[in-house]
């Protein structure tokens, strides 16, 4: 994974959980993509406003998970976000998911298309810029 | 309640669960949602062709839920669904939901009302009628 | 409703929102979940912690919700949580969904009663302080 | 991917959908889960009694999706699970999303881990057998 670039926190919520006691699996990929949007905003490019417009979208075209730890109801995670690959119209955003005591519990990945207004894919070039910044990086 | 007109199956899934071992609450009100588009599509009123017409919208303005019995992973539960009212531009929908042995578990209401193209309120007749029909019962 | 004694504040993330472009109705609730955590935690009742111990549950006997004003993706919600009332084993507690100008959005509650491990309903002293503080009252 | 061995179906939900009017893409692996519950019942090895029990657990270990076409607010799907590989004590299911034109739309696998009451990997014979069918091998 690169260089994590971004932090998002979150608590694990009683309904993230499920009937086994820990954070349900898909809900770890919604967790990344609260992430992703918080950073997308960071960077000048808030999802919303973008769905808004119509110009840019984003669709995502891959995602996977890996679970080493369960979470469980109440823990603290950190998710520290990174980008793993930028290459055509698309890019790897990389999600490392620490638990209280700074435990890998999990990662992801989720892969982006940039696709324009008339269907075409196409990754402009400030964004290609703000996602692969080029000495940005957290300590 | 009404005499139930409409009926609506589902099993618990893990992902319906919480660590404390039931339905989380807000789902509940998932499931309803499910009765719900199910029943408008058998009206003739399917949400998802409405919603990409742009014309008439029904705006869901309020929700309410009794939970009386836990429902768990793997339990299969039956929506009984009814029409509580019809008034100006809004009805009301009443759901109950049986569990395996017939017994009540949960009940819910949600409001609705028509909103045309120019946002004024309105529930145009085919509908009106299509919600409360005159003769129309479960046995 | 009561003099809000607790804020939790959320932003409308695209999984919150439907193909309609609002939030989803029982997404809120969900979001009310959260902030209703977040304040339990702050009482020094987690109820992460209250479901591991085994002892007190605080079963969830009703949720409703009123929508006045669509929440979008994107938007900064500032939720004000109050107590609407304690009476017997159960205390209610109320929900103002502000957005970003200030303006409701939407109002939810939910009812809460107290089981202990035996299944007897009871609301212990220390909790039924700690949810109704001498000086929050309702108005 | 291997030969399916079991279908599932349902039709995307209004909740599925998201702003972007398309299922968010974590809900499709929520809709994958289902489909391995249905099937994991009909094996005879219902995860809920599991999970009631306290014997054999399956947490999921690894999950992944590739998004080909959008899935939109009402389409029909038919999920068509197999399994991909068993070893170990660990196996693979793969799924496959198909729209109502019988399109490849998304595709999925989750990779999930035997590990008994006291913590050991393991697969149980029984179990080993029933997600591996004689007749029901890889391409």
């Amino acid at each position: 994974m690169s260089d994590p670039i971004f932090e998002h926190r979150f608590r694990v919520a009683l309904h993230d959980t499920d009937a086994a006691g820990v954070l349900f699996f898909a809900h770890l990929l919604r967790h990344a993509h609260d992430a992703y949007e918080a950073w997308m905003a960071q960077l000048g490019f808030p999802l919303d406003a973008m769905l808004r417009d119509g110009g840019l979208r984003l669709p995502l075209v891959h995602a996977e998970a890996d679970y080493r730890r369960p979470l469980r109801h109440g823990d603290a995670v950190t998710v520290r976000l990174g980008v793993a690959g930028v290459g055509g119209s698309a890019f790897t955003v990389a999600y490392r998911f620490l638990d209280a005591q700074g435990e890998l519990a999990a990662s992801a990945r989720t892969v982006h298309v940039g696709v324009d207004a008339n269907g075409h894919r196409t990754l402009p070039d400030a964004l290609r810029r703000a996602v692969q910044p080029p000495q940005t990086r957290l300590a």
